[in-house]
């Protein structure tokens, strides 16, 4: 008899990766594709189903469980995908799916629920029983521990922390609300920010240009932080008011949650290494002394396979 | 033998009251005096101990135990006063100084967190296990409880909601940070907002200058709850922002707790009956659909002895 593990998914709207994860968070195998998103949710399930086998065959023992993380809304008991904005799936039963094609059972839960989890087990939240997970990628999202407890609130969509406001005259978000988090921090709203200055000031965004293969349209948060890495001093002031709603935000957060530890990760984080340090500091700054004296600011370590790592030590930890 | 029972203590920079609660909640005898600030944590300490006696001795059985709410950070184990910034007190052992006067168990926590669970125990949150209590008065509490869990945090300093962003470029807190909830919707901001308008716009602030007795530095939130109801409409304005500021805190909320109930009280929502309406129809129209979608907002229904309910209440079941 091997070693037991779980199936673990990182399901989003551009990438799917399926990896094999053992008891302590470690990534044994794993196998990855674009999402087939045109090909809806059967098709999707169908790829899952067939790298979920593949690495089975590897492996010299079944899996005790999968693990799935979406960037979505789910009803946490009965598995199912209730809304997944960038797959474009509504009411689909993921879980239930996934149990009738491979055979082991299923958990499904939020994306970044399942990072925030897996950092609690296995990265930077260990043995931690308060903490922030805030994940800036081209939204925000988090999840929240509570006296070792994952928060899920009254319909299972608790800690959609990119949908704080911190600017109530702010820029509209993707939500139909104004000046929310993620409409100042998020991948998406630097991009937006990036191009603006760009076409309002073609000398200024000249370097972004050049980094974007000469569109506009394609400067991406990811452009922005290539031209910062690069030297490029026009990104400044775009990067100043980004770390500034970071900060903003992040007050919001250990004002609110009291955490011992607020972890950060997401393509933004890691694209721009200064944030951290600035938002530590604009943390002890401005928040409440008595909600950040116990508090650490560091980065998440599960890294660019956190997705499928928190998944699968979820499915770990029910099923094993 | 008679009822069981406990003394509740709302202990706030103005008013000291103490009163018997029973099992449900109910105030069977009461007794309120000015709190003797200058006097410090000893003589204010006396005052209670003579008021729990007075109370007692009207009694025809022993109080199980006294529960105190304190607007301040509160060490929960040990039942100290860590800061109470509206007595200026600081490491007051108040749950030792009190045992050690009266010879019955002591509990001491936030006063907006003694509220919060008297509202889940008898009041508007009954039977409610993710709710979310904010007190607008001169300040903003809060109290959160997940799951049935209060959330306390690290330091047990969670859930100040009063001080979560939501204008960054907005004005500034008694905290030392800019654009916080309560220094945009709190009873104190509400003033200064008045006061500004009496001063720069003397026939737009004739009403509230008339009801303040003349003097603009009278100005409070009360005076425009007053010239509101009297239908001055020099108001409407001042007002307008105070609802918007009001819906996108709690909009904040909604998105981060995901309760099943909001529920509001404190002088600012007891003084603006309409308020409350505006909340609710906001916090519907801009909060996620998923996070609204089993949302109820309502007002608190522990009333004036809110604090004293929610203090004695706690004491009933820590000691009962």
């Amino acid at each position: 008899m091997g070693e037991r593990w779980a199936l673990g998914v990182d399901l989003g709207g551009t990438k799917l990766e399926v990896a094999r994860v053992d008891g302590d968070g470690q990534v044994l195998d794993a196998l990855r594709m674009a999402t087939d998103v045109d090909g809806g949710p059967a098709s999707v399930e169908a790829d899952i189903a067939r790298m979920s086998r593949a690495l089975w065959e590897r492996a010299d023992s079944p899996p005790v469980g999968i693990g799935v993380g979406i960037a979505g809304q789910i009803d946490g008991q009965r598995g199912q995908v209730r809304f997944a904005p960038n797959l474009g799936w509504r009411e689909v039963p993921l879980r239930e799916d996934l149990e009738r094609l491979l055979r082991v059972r299923a958990v499904v839960t939020n994306d970044v629920r399942a990072i925030t989890w897996g950092e609690r087990l296995h990265g930077a939240g260990r043995g931690i029983d308060d903490l922030v997970c805030l994940y800036v990628g081209t939204g925000i999202g988090g999840g929240v521990v509570s006296a070792g407890r994952l928060l899920e609130g009254c319909t299972n969509t608790a800690a959609e922390l990119g949908h704080i406001i911190i600017d109530l005259n702010g820029p509209p978000c993707t939500c139909g609300n104004r000046g929310c988090f993620e409409a100042l921090a998020g991948g998406w709203a630097i991009a937006r920010q990036a191009q603006e200055m760009a076409r309002n000031d073609p000398s200024a965004g000249e370097r972004m240009l050049f980094l974007a293969g000469g569109a506009v349209g394609k400067i991406t948060a990811e452009t922005v932080a290539r031209a910062a890495a690069s030297g490029d001093p026009f990104v400044t002031g775009l990067l100043e008011n980004v770390s500034r709603a970071l900060i903003a935000g992040c007050v919001s957060l250990v004002n609110a949650f009291n955490p011992c530890r607020l972890i950060l990760g997401g393509g933004v984080i890691d694209g721009l290494p200064d944030l951290i340090d600035k938002v530590r500091e604009g943390v002890k700054r401005n928040g409440l002394p008595a909600a950040t004296a116990g508090l650490e600011v560091v980065r998440g370590l599960l890294g660019a396979n956190a997705g499928a790592v928190g998944a699968g030590s979820l499915a770990m930890e029910v099923f094993g």
